[in-house]
């Protein structure tokens, strides 16, 4: 059962047959999976019980661990990796689960009195993961880093209401010109620039001072920059992959900060 | 195989053998569970693609999806039930998952070109969740619903520094009173009635003014009445797991403005 690519599945197996998989999986990190019927404890900063039901109980390779029920996209319980320390063990017909972290001190226990189904082996997985940003989420890299634009750079406003429609971000530069930011996340036509047209029409008959165009994307189309300039309006290479690494750095803090409140649990 | 209890196990299955499966797991609402080597493509606001290695979908009874890389608590693709519509089909040796929503339109495909297993059953799961706040839990609950404490009650601050140690909120009453609040989340003992009393005598040498202790706890201890009468506190029930229901609520918008906000991505 320790080869590493091997695949240990047991149906319906009796409680010291799953505890030798399960014992196992998490020594060699392997991605265990467990179905049966269980209840589980949380105790750390906040508390927890789950009532007995039949869930899936996920163990991957660092030590995460995971409990879903049969709906919602969130577990009902769960840990990260990383400092985690496994205690398994079986007790009158009961398969116990102990997930236990220091700092702060906690620990989930899963205690399961039936099990469906085992499964325990290793992934092997080195594929990238790619994002590519929304373009509310250039957007806000816009705001978040607005040297990105261009230095000097400050956004006043974003989503200001003008004449035709929505202005995606709109500002002041380095010599107080104001600025009038449309952004598109793939290559930008010339659609695109007409439409940032309309909405420097709109704020020059309002402004009294110098507007000036900048259409943000990964790229313009052909002719593109012609009608650019003629228009007098500008163009700001900006890459999605580049906004959501930024945003992610972001976000992983935001969504760890969010994690540390609700104190690993989630709810539907 | 579409008996509501039955368990469908396959190990090595080619693609046709796993394809009659899946396609029965995800009609009957049954939670399907599929490790393999795949990549995955999303398309919505944003835009993503998870080069090939092998992982695990979870397709769950409610139609939520999620693709679990070996390491990390998070999903690195998801999807949530609902309104999700799945397609699942094959082509020239490769199983092809998708899942697709409306408003917005986005969808989330999933390619299988090796399969080492799949599984699927009904959970018969009733059991009851019940979570119970943590001190800093019920600290927030008082600072976002002060009339949980008394009528008139108006915080002032949090954590703050008085000599002997961190008030746990601290605030005014309806009559203009400071008020000292100490919480505990378990039945508070004598000491935590001495502890509210060190704290009070510090605000006291400052005030100038009238001070009133309170102790928070869902319950306390054996003449803890007695103790907090002789020295003038007061104590005020209040249940931690309200405290997480009033929590939830919260959080659960709160974490839809997360998903929401990154567009169904997260990080490791």
């Amino acid at each position: 059962m320790s080869c590493p690519t091997a695949l240990s599945v047991l149906v319906n197996p009796n409680v010291l047959e799953a505890e030798n998989v399960v014992k196992d999986a998490i020594s060699h990190h392997k991605i265990l999976h467990i179905v049966g019927k269980c209840w589980v404890d949380y105790l750390g900063r906040a508390k927890s019980k789950l009532e007995p039901g039949e869930r899936i109980l996920i163990v991957k390779a660092d030590g995460s661990l995971l409990v879903h029920r049969s709906i919602g996209y969130e577990p009902v319980n769960w840990m990260p990796g990383g400092e985690t320390v496994f205690h398994v063990l079986s007790k009158t017909g009961v398969l116990e689960v102990h997930a236990v972290r220091q700092k702060p001190r906690e620990y989930v226990k899963v205690f399961f009195d039936r099990i469906r189904l085992v499964s325990a082996l290793s992934l092997v997985d080195s594929g990238e993961f790619a994002l590519y940003a929304s373009e509310e989420d250039m957007q806000r890299v816009i705001l978040l880093r607005p040297d990105l634009l261009e230095p000097g750079f400050r956004p006043i406003s974003y989503e200001k209401k003008v004449e035709p429609g929505f202005v995606d971000v709109y500002g002041v530069d380095k010599d107080d010109k104001l600025v009038v930011v449309e952004i598109k996340r793939k290559t930008a036509g010339k659609e695109a620039v007409l439409q940032l047209a309309r909405y420097i029409d709109a704020v020059r008959g309002k402004a009294g001072r110098e507007v000036r165009g900048v259409l943000v994307a990964p790229g313009i189309g052909k002719d593109v920059q012609r009608l650019l300039a003629t228009l007098g309006l500008e163009y700001k290479h900006l890459d999605p992959k580049k906004c959501a690494e930024i945003l992610s750095q972001k976000k992983s803090k935001k969504l760890a900060e969010f994690f540390n409140e609700t104190a690993h649990f989630q709810h539907p």
